[in-house]
């Protein structure tokens, strides 16, 4: 069966709503096994609309249309598919006596532009929207079964999941077993984790894929049929042994969520000292219901004075070492840890520029700590030509490495592929 | 000039990755006064990708591509442009060069696989991309000039921003006279602002657009031809009219991008004291580069016993009052404000939910303070049915209100439609 999706609307084609339909449908769709094959997106002029219908329904078995069954004069999906199958548009009956009843239930007087909501193409299908005005409708064209829905996205969703998805199921075979794993991974570049797992021999029905989420990137293990899923442990074996360290963790969509997830576990407390990171680290983890159980404080010492008062580092050691230095990210953290006796604190003093870089320690320089209980460990990395934001985002990903191996009883300090460290 | 954008890439298509890169660019090219008149969606299936521009090629004058020009095996739009354009892929020396030395330069080893990004179709220019491995391109094929582009977002809208513009501004006449202004609000649902805004008689040329970006909404006046910008400012003295305090910008994206530069005019500095914020006033500003000149620190006091050890906050106020409590919050942003004797400090303090809400301070209970040298302003929001994330975002953006306004000497507590308040 090969399925399409056609999205309509001048605000989704023009960018003004970010499609968010889009990205549910292929996601929800791919969960029972079928993949979206093309998306098109195309604004409310009726040419347009009746040109996509026609030229698609020759290409697809299924299409799914969304949007633009609404009353105003700028809904014209049914209009177009009416034209494009070369009927005309006729009453439902039993749709325009759901509107009375559904405005008489709301106490609301039905506007004159709602009746249009219930005229169909002559050969359509009617689809049952229990939670809105817009009934949805299929009409099949050509090769193509075209199936309309409403924009809301809570009323597609209903109509999708309960009408949509049986609605194909009657009608064709889906080849349902699929299954997806994610690795995260930090510190090498898509090219050479590609050229690190091209040794693998794939079982047919496995692919590997790559996203890239900055400062990680994703590595999606996707098996369809059951022969395929039943060879992802022995793939997944070999993708740990050739990219070792590089996976910070396992289906989470940031090592943030990793974190929260050990700390809550762990049982353990945390601090967090921020200087060029301002706060990242620390609204990460805030961003988690429950953060309060294991976080105790994050403070943003982000002036050498902030420094010397809130945390005790020592003035001479930010005179002779300066503010990015081992030095001062190791008391910056001891500091930190010590304030609530906590059992890890973290910090992190760098450069993220675009300016104020030296010849000693250029733009992307940034000083991280770790501090426990048993003693500090640190590393002073090099982030060159990243931008600002970037150098923030790997300085966060990279202490919460730090943090993660330490939890883990991992060496804390290792090496990344694509992230250099300044020798001690 | 017909343009339409071709979006490459399963991640795109299979709705893991929502496509941001296509709202941005359909918006920006909307602010050149050229409408994206169609978007197409493919994944990574060569025969998909040959198809779609082969077809295209036919209706549009010029298709934007994104993505599929990495240096993976899943990277085809390359391989497709040359076969649907019957050309053999060439090594472009110069980008080959351009390679090299930026592995050099990075200290890092090229993978084999990054020589890919080296080919281009015959008959293709080449795009520079100053910031990554992948050159952009463009081939003409029937009637379409087709403009190649990564998928990588900063690198994506650097291309457009100074290559793609220029390209279609050198090759078609583009309907010049476009004028754009924004303004950023704060506190007032969509429709309340459009039933304000409603009285507005809007000449021939303009219209007024809403987009929301939570915790704000963006009012966009829209201009189209000479007669209708020379009528912009009197509409936008309507509209400043008719919506009193809830305009809390102008053509900026976030309140905190306005506050960076007040602050970087006014030479005041900050300090925050944050709790269920979690870092996220200091984070928003030391994004912007050139915060250390005003940002003193972020004391992100999370448990109790923090805001007692660093911010100097009485255990007796947190015991009478409560963590989340005017007292408190206002001590919070005294003891902030006196460690470095900065201008102004801004102090939060709620709760953000899912739990942890009582009878009388159920989740969405937010005190929020900003401690000046003159005194300390105060107040007690209400947001219910919140989620915890809007909660945290609305309570950063109503402090960064209070501080806004004064610094602009106007009365820091105000009103908003939508945020009810605890009376004192």
């Amino acid at each position: 069966m090969k399925l399409e999706m056609i999205c309509t609307g001048e605000e989704v084609l023009a960018g003004q709503i970010v499609d968010t339909n889009a990205a549910w449908f292929s996601n929800t769709l791919m969960e029972q096994g079928v993949e979206c094959q093309r998306r098109t997106t195309v604004g409310d002029r009726l040419e347009d609309l009746v040109a996509v219908f026609k030229e698609r329904s020759t290409e697809a078995d299924v299409i799914l249309v969304n949007g633009g069954l609404g009353p105003t004069s700028d809904d014209l999906s049914t209009e177009a598919m009416a034209l494009a199958k070369g009927e005309d548009l006729v009453e439902n009956s039993l749709w325009r006596n759901r509107l009375e009843s559904w405005f008489t239930r709301n106490g609301r007087v039905m506007a004159e532009s709602n009746l249009k909501q219930a005229l169909l193409p002559e050969s359509a299908i009617m689809i049952d929207n229990p939670v809105g005005t817009a009934c949805g409708f299929a009409v099949k064209l050509n090769r193509a079964w075209l199936f309309f829905t409403p924009g809301v996205p809570f009323e597609f969703k209903q109509m999708v999941k309960e009408q949509f998805i049986p609605f194909i199921n009657e009608r064709f075979e889906i080849a349902g077993d699929v299954s997806l794993r994610k690795y995260l991974t930090l510190g090498q570049g898509e090219s050479s984790l590609a050229d690190a797992l091209e040794a693998i021999v794939l079982p047919e029905g496995l692919t590997i894929g790559y996203r890239t989420s900055m400062p990680h990137i994703e590595i999606k293990l996707f098996a369809r049929g059951l022969s395929a899923i039943s060879e992802m442990d022995n793939i997944e074996k070999q993708i740990r042994f050739l990219l070792g360290t590089a996976i910070v963790a396992d289906n989470k969509k940031t090592l943030a969520e990793e974190i929260h997830g050990l700390l809550l576990g762990s049982g353990s407390s945390l601090s967090v000292a921020e200087s060029c990171t301002g706060g990242m680290i620390a609204s990460q983890l805030v961003a988690f219901a429950g953060s309060s159980s294991y976080f105790h404080q994050g403070l943003i010492t982000y002036c050498n004075e902030s420094k010397v008062k809130v945390l005790g580092v020592k003035a001479e050691t930010l005179d002779y070492h300066g503010a990015v230095s081992i030095e001062t990210v190791e008391e910056m953290a001891n500091g930190a840890r010590a304030i609530l006796d906590s059992d890890y604190a973290l910090a992190t003093s760098g450069i993220a520029g675009p300016t104020g870089g030296t010849d000693n320690k250029p733009v992307g320089t940034v000083a991280i700590a770790l501090a426990t209980k048993g003693g500090v460990y640190s590393q002073m990395i090099k982030l060159p030509r990243r931008s600002r934001d970037l150098v923030r985002s790997l300085s966060t990903a990279v202490a919460f490495d730090m943090l993660r191996r330490a939890l883990l009883g991992e060496a804390v300090i290792i090496d990344y592929g694509s992230i250099s460290r300044f020798k001690k």
